[in-house]
C-alpha cells in the first residue's frame, strides 16, 4: 500500500472568482438567482462581465478552496481539476501551489478557456455566483490517479462535479478507488440548485459510497423535500458515517451514528461575503477528522476556519488558519515537506 | 474651445496589481526593497511570482486608481494607458470602464503583455511593489489626444511616467496641450525612490509646468535633499500654485501660496494595506478642486477617500466614495452620463 501522507485529496471544478458589489436591483434586472450558483455559457459570461463594476480576480472553486483551507491549518493536501491553456489558468495553478497543495492535473488540450465564476455580493454580503465552466467539462476519469487517491485519507468531491458529464465519471472511480484502498469518502452538496438537478443520484450517493456529508440547510432540505431543518435531520439519520449540516449564524449540527452534537458559530466581525464560507467550513472539518480528532474538536475547528472568510472578500482564507486555533484545539505539528 | 466635460484626464501606466502577504524574512531573502517601487524585468517577473504566496488580481496603477477614485466620488475621469492583448488587459479595461472612467487608448501593437506589479503586503500593512511594465513602455506622445486633454480641468500626470522613456514625450506634450487650452497640470512625485531617479527633471517639472503637486513626506524629502519634513516644507514654498503634502497618520499639508492648511488623518479602522492611500488622497483633492471647494474642503475629502482604502487589501474604492462624504462635504449632484 502506498504512503498515506495527504490528509485529503479534493477533486473539484478549478475556477477563477471574479468577484464585484452588487445590489438586488442588479440582480432582478440581470435576472440572477440570488444566492444560488447558476451555469452559463460564454456569451453570457462575456455579457455579465461587461454590465458586471469593477471586479477583483481571485482563485476560487468549492473544493480547492477547502484544500487551501486545509493546508493553511497546517493539513497535506492535493488536488484535482482541469484548467485552460491560459492567464486564469496560470493564476489558479500559481495560487493553489502557492498555498501548499500537490495540483498536478494536465490541463485542457480543446483550448477551452479556463473556468470563470461571476461573484456578485450584495450589501447583504450574499453571494450570487454565475458559472462558466469552460475547460472543467473536460475533467474526465483518465484524470484520477490510484496512486494519488492511495495516498490520502479522505477522498472529497463536490456535488458541483455533477454538472459537467465526464466529471461524473471522476467522481465515481476516485470513490470506488478511495474505498479499494481502504480509504473514506467525504461529498458536501455544494448547492441546493444543484441538489434539484441531481436529487435522485445524490440520495443514491449519501446512501452508498459516501462516509462523510456535508450540507448547509437549503442543500439538505432540498436532498430529502423536507419542509423544515429538524425534518431534514431526522431524514439523514442512519445515512453515512458522520453528516456535518451548517446552518450560517446558527453554528452547525453533527450526526455520527446515534452521537448528535450542536457546534456554535465562531465569533465574527462584520460580515462582508459570505463566498467561501461552507467551503471553510469543510476544511476545518476535514483538518480535524484526518487528525484523529473527536467531532466535537472537528466542529470547532470548522466553525473558525469558516469564520475567517466572513471578515474579507473572496474564498480563501487572508490569515494562516493555523495561527487562528486556540492552543490544545487541534493543532498538529508541521507536516516535513 | 471644446466643452469641458471632464473634471480629470489621467495619464499613466496600466498595471494589473497581483497583491500577496508576505513577512519582512521573505522580503529580505528576494533582496527587495520595502515600502519601495522597484522595476523588474519579465524573467525575474516570472520567478519572484513563483516564490509568491497565494495572490489575488486588481487592476491597479498610480493615476487609475485615482480616477477611479474620483469617479467613485461622482467626478468625471478620462485615462490614457497602454495595455497588452491579453487576459490582464482585459481585466484593466474592463475594471476602468467600469469604475466610470472614460478609456480609449488602442492596446500595444508589439506583443509586450499588460504590465503587473507584485504586491507584497507585510504584516505592518506596508507595501513593497515590484512592477514590470510591459507594454507601458509603449506609450508615446501619438496617445495624447488634444481634444481629450482640452476637455478636462486638470491633466494628473503620475511621476512614475518618467521610467519608461517615451511616456516621459507624452507627459510633455499633455503638459503644453493642458496649458494651451487654459487647464491645469498635477503631478504626483509617486515614490521617493522614483524622484531618486529623476530628481533634476522632477525639479525642473515643480518649477515650471505643475500647477498642482502631490508628494508623501519622504517624496518631498528627496525631491530636495532635505532633513526633515519641515526643510522640504520652506523648499517647496513659492514653487507650484498648490501643493499637497501627505503625511500618512499625521495627515496632510496644504500650501498655496501664502496659504497653509494642515489637514488631519481621517479616522479608520484597522489598518490593513496602504497600497494607494496616495492615489485616493489625489482623488478626493482633485474632486474637491474641479469642484471649486475650498482648499480646506479638498483637504477633507482627500483624507476620507485615503482611509476607504486603508481598510483592505487593494488600492481602489470597495465603498462608493460619494456615500462617504458628510453632508456639505464638497457632494456634488450627479453629472448627467
Amino acid at each position: 500500500m502506498a504512503d498515506m501522507d495527504l490528509d485529503v485529496v479534493g477533486i473539484g471544478n478549478a475556477i477563477v472568482d471574479v468577484l464585484s458589489h452588487a445590489d438586488d436591483r442588479f440582480l432582478a434586472a440581470q435576472g440572477l438567482a440570488k444566492g444560488a450558483m447558476t451555469l452559463i455559457d460564454a456569451a453570457r459570461a462575456d455579457a455579465l462581465y461587461r454590465a458586471m463594476g469593477p471586479a477583483v480576480e481571485v482563485s476560487g472553486g468549492s473544493a480547492a478552496n477547502t484544500l487551501a483551507g486545509l493546508a493553511s491549518l497546517g493539513g497535506r493536501a492535493g488536488f484535482v481539476g482541469k484548467l485552460g491553456h491560459d492567464a486564469f489558468g496560470e493564476v489558479f495553478r500559481h495560487d493553489i501551489r502557492a498555498a501548499g497543495v500537490d495540483f498536478a492535473t494536465p490541463p485542457a488540450t480543446s483550448g477551452a478557456p479556463t473556468a470563470r465564476c461571476l461573484v456578485f455580493v450584495t450589501p447583504d454580503a450574499q453571494r450570487t455566483m454565475q458559472t462558466h465552466l469552460g475547460a472543467c467539462l473536460e475533467l474526465g476519469p483518465e484524470d484520477i490517479d490510484a496512486g494519488l487517491v492511495g495516498r490520502a485519507r479522505v477522498t472529497y468531491l463536490e456535488g458541483y462535479l455533477w454538472d459537467p458529464p465526464r466529471a461524473k465519471a471522476a467522481f465515481r472511480k476516485a470513490a470506488a478507488l478511495a474505498h479499494a484502498a481502504g480509504r473514506k469518502v467525504a461529498l458536501t452538496l455544494s448547492d441546493s440548485f444543484c441538489v434539484e438537478r441531481h436529487r435522485a443520484e445524490f440520495r443514491e450517493l449519501v446512501a452508498g459510497p459516501v462516509d462523510i456529508l456535508f450540507a448547509n440547510e437549503a442543500e439538505i432540505c432540498a436532498l430529502w423535500q423536507a419542509a423544515d431543518f429538524d425534518a431534514a435531520l431526522q431524514a439523514t439519520r442512519g445515512h453515512c458515517e458522520v453528516v456535518a449540516l451548517t446552518r450560517s449564524a446558527k453554528g452547525s449540527v453533527l450526526l455520527a451514528g446515534d452521537e448528535l452534537h450542536v457546534i456554535d458559530a465562531a465569533p465574527t466581525g462584520q460580515i462582508v461575503d459570505t463566498t467561501g464560507a461552507g467551503d471553510l467550513y469543510a476544511a476545518g472539518f476535514l483538518y480535524g477528522y484526518a487528525g484523529g480528532q473527536s467531532l466535537r474538536t472537528c466542529g470547532r475547528i470548522a466553525a473558525i476556519a469558516a469564520a475567517e472568510v466572513l471578515g474579507h472578500f473572496g474564498a480563501r482564507p487572508e490569515t494562516p488558519l493555523a495561527d487562528l486555533l486556540p492552543a490544545g484545539l487541534g493543532r498538529r505539528r508541521p507536516h516535513p515537506m
